[in-house]
C-alpha cells in the first residue's frame, strides 16, 4: 500500500478523493498496490464528511511523515502552495498538482529539485483540466519538433464567446449568465482578461522549448472588448471569435507567444470547440496537425488528470520521469514583428470612406455586416507594429480583431 | 549509439527513415544517445537512394545481429511480419509497428513474449496513424474506467463521406475521386467495407478491456450502401453520416463493439472531423468526454508515431512498459441487444403510408427530404433485433442508417 496526502479539500481536492475512491480497484491494478489517502490538509472543518477521519490542519504532519510518498497539491495560488511543495520535494515526496499559477511561477525550480532528488513534480491538470496534453507532449510526440501549440485553454471565456456567437448575447449578459451557471467567478478578471490562459501557454511553451518562460513576457489580451458587433462581422466572414493562447516557433528559431481573441475559420479544428470545452492544437514538423479535446475544467475531469499523475508518481517511486525545463530564461520573439491580417471596424460608410482606409492600411477586403454608421475591412498581412502605427493615424477605428490563418 | 533495423521500405518505412534523419538531434536528446539505422530490410533494390548503404534482403542478418536492439516492422500484412516479429522478440529485440492486421491477429501472443522477455512490442501507429491514442490510454487516462471509445478510424471512408456530404457526390464518384487522389487503394475493399476500422477498434477494445478481442466477432458494415439520398435525409436532420468504429462498456459489464455508418449531430465532437482526418472519442467515468484528432494515415504522421515508439523502446531497454492484454478471449456483448434509433427510408408517400409504418415500427418522426417516390422516418429506440424483425415484415425499406445519440 502506498500512502498519499491531499493538500486542499476544495473542488479539485474533493474530486481527487472521489476519483481515487470510485476507481480504487482499477487504480490499484495499474499502480501495482493500493493507493491510500492518509491525510487531507485543509484549514476548514468538514463535519459529517468522511474526510474528517483523515483531516489534518497542520502541514508539518504531512511533511514529517516518512510513510507519505506522494502529495497532491490542489490548494491553488502561489503561497503557501510554493513553500509546501518545495518542502515536500526536499523531504523526498513526489508532488502532483493542478496549480497552474505555481507551475507558471516556479516550475523550473521545483522541477529541478524533483530531478535532483529522483522524484517527480507532475502537473498534467494545470493545463487543459482533464485533457491529456503535458504527458502526450512529453511521451508521445517525441519524434517531432513541435512548431505550434495553440489552444482554447480557458473554459469560462469560451463559454462566453460561444454564447455571444450562437445566441447573440453581448459580453456583459454572457458573463452574467456564466456566473449564474457557475462557469465564471464573481471576480472574473483572471479568466476574461486572459491571465489564466497566459499561464497555461507559458507552461506549454516551457515544456516544448525546455526553458523557463516568464508568463509576464507574453502579450495578453482578454475578451472584455469583444462586442456583439464584432461577432456579426465574424459571422459575415464565416468565422468565429475564439480566445486563443498561441505559441509558434518561427523560422528564426524563436518562440512567439500571445493570448488574444482571434477570428478562425471552419477549416481550423478549434472552430467547433464550444461551451466550456477546451482544446489544444499541436503541429509537429512530421506529425502535421493534431488536436486534443475535452473538459478543460470541472471537478472530476481535473481530478482525473491529477489522479493519473498520482498513478504515475506511485508507479515510479525513485525514478524521475523527465518532465523538465531548465531555469534558463527563454527570450520570446517580439510579437510586434508578428505578421497577420486584421479585421478592423471603423466609423463611417464603406462607399465614402473605404478609399481613405486603403490609403492608410493598403489593399483591404471590405466587410458589410449591416451595422449602422460603421463598416469593417480585413487588411492584408501586416506586422503588429505596422498595424499599430497605421491605426494611430486615424480616430475612426472602433475595434480590431486578429485573423488567424 | 543504439542500433535499429527497419523492416519494409514502403511508404511508412521510408517515412520512418526520414523522421529519424530529419529530427535526429532532438530524438538523440530524448533517447539519451543517437539512434542509428543499421539495416533496412526489403526485397527490392533502390538504386541511387541513400538507403542502399544499409539495405539488406535477408531477415537473418537482422535477427542474428546482437547489436540491433530495436526493430521497426512496417511491412504490413500478417505474414511474414508475424514470423519475423516473433523471432525478433525471442532474440531479445523490441519491436515497433504500424501493422494493425498483425496486432489485431496476434497481439496478445506477441505482447506476452515481450512481457516475458522484458522487451516492448509497441504499436501506437496501428490505430489512428499519427494520433496519439494507445499511449494516452495506457499512461494518461489511468485514473479512469473507459466506458466508451468511438472513432472515425479510417481516412479513406471519411474522405468519401465528407465529399458526399459537402459536395453532393454519390458513392462511386467519391470513391473514384479518392482513388485518383491516392486516398483509396485500387482495391478499396479493406477500407470501404469497414475491415480496417474493425481491426483498429478490436485493438482499442483489447487494450481497454485487457483481454483479447477477436476482430471477426465485431459486427462490421462499410459505407458502400450509403447513397446520395441518405445524405439528403441526414442533412434534413441536421446530421452527418460518419463511419464509426465503436466500443462501449454497458451496465452489464460487457463490451459492445460495432463498425457501421451512423448519423451524428453537431453536438458530437466527431461531427466536424472531415476529409482524411481521423479522431477518437474517449469517455472516461471521471474524465467525461475527450477526443484525440489528427492525421489518421499518411507517410510522415504514421512514421512520426512509429518513431516515437522507437524513442520509447530505446529509452526503456530491458524494461517492459506494460502495454499488454491477455490471451484470454473477451466475449463481446450481442449487438442484437443494442438499442438505438434508426433512420429508415421507405418507398411510398408519407401522407398515405406513414400510418402503416407506425403500425409496424411504433411512433416515428417523419422526415421529408424531397426525394420523389419515398419518404423517411426516425424510429424510437429499438434493439437491433427488434428493428430487423420489423423491417423484415415490409418490402418498402430502401435503406436504414443508425442514429447515434
Amino acid at each position: 500500500m502506498i500512502q498519499i496526502a491531499v493538500m486542499g479539500y476544495g473542488t479539485v481536492g474533493s474530486g481527487v478523493v472521489e476519483v481515487l475512491k470510485t476507481n480504487r480497484e482499477s487504480i490499484a491494478k495499474r499502480v501495482g498496490q493500493e493507493v491510500n489517502i492518509k491525510y487531507v490538509l485543509d484549514l476548514r472543518e468538514f463535519p459529517g464528511d468522511p474526510v474528517e477521519q483523515v483531516l489534518v490542519h497542520d502541514f508539518e504532519t504531512i511533511v514529517n511523515d516518512p510513510e507519505v510518498k506522494v502529495v497532491v497539491e490542489v490548494m491553488g495560488g502561489v503561497e503557501p502552495a510554493y513553500t509546501f511543495t518545495k518542502r515536500c520535494l526536499l523531504a523526498g515526496k513526489s508532488v502532483c498538482t493542478s496549480n497552474k499559477a505555481l507551475v507558471a511561477a516556479h516550475g523550473a525550480e521545483l522541477l529541478q529539485i524533483a530531478k535532483d532528488k529522483n522524484l517527480n513534480y507532475l502537473f498534467e491538470a494545470s493545463v487543459g483540466g482533464g485533457i491529456p496534453i503535458i504527458r502526450p507532449l512529453q511521451t508521445c510526440l517525441t519524434a517531432d519538433e513541435i512548431v505550434e501549440i495553440s489552444g482554447i485553454l480557458n473554459g469560462t471565456t469560451n463559454y462566453i464567446l460561444t454564447n455571444m456567437t450562437y445566441h447573440g448575447a453581448n459580453f456583459d449578459d454572457a458573463l452574467k449568465d456564466a456566473q449564474e451557471k457557475g462557469y465564471a467567478e464573481r471576480n472574473p478578471e483572471a479568466d476574461v482578461e486572459g491571465h489564466d490562459a497566459c499561464r497555461k501557454i507559458a507552461i506549454l511553451t516551457s515544456l516544448v522549448s525546455g526553458q523557463r518562460v516568464d508568463f509576464e513576457d507574453i502579450y495578453t489580451e482578454g475578451i472584455t472588448k469583444v462586442t456583439a458587433e464584432d461577432i456579426r462581422y465574424a459571422d459575415k466572414l464565416g468565422r468565429v471569435i475564439k480566445l486563443l493562447a498561441m505559441s509558434k516557433k518561427e523560422a528564426d528559431g524563436k518562440y512567439y507567444a500571445m493570448v488574444a481573441p482571434f477570428l478562425i475559420d471552419a477549416a481550423n479544428p478549434l472552430y467547433s470547440v464550444n461551451g466550456v470545452f477546451n482544446a489544444i492544437f499541436v503541429e509537429g514538423n512530421m506529425l502535421g496537425d493534431s488536436m486534443f479535446y475535452g473538459s478543460g475544467a470541472g471537478k472530476l475531469p481535473t481530478a482525473s488528470a491529477v489522479a493519473a499523475d498520482v498513478v504515475d508518481a506511485a508507479k515510479n517511486l525513485g525514478e524521475n520521469l523527465g518532465f523538465y525545463w531548465s531555469g534558463e530564461k527563454l527570450e520570446l520573439g517580439d510579437t510586434r514583428d508578428d505578421k497577420r491580417r486584421f479585421l478592423v471596424r471603423v466609423k463611417g460608410d464603406a462607399k465614402a470612406d473605404a478609399v481613405a482606409m486603403e490609403a492608410l492600411f493598403g489593399p483591404v477586403e471590405v466587410v458589410d455586416a449591416g451595422v449602422a454608421g460603421e463598416f469593417g475591412f480585413v487588411t492584408g498581412e501586416l506586422s503588429e507594429a505596422e498595424y499599430a502605427e497605421r491605426a494611430a493615424k486615424t480616430d475612426a477605428v472602433l475595434n480590431r480583431i486578429r485573423v488567424e490563418g
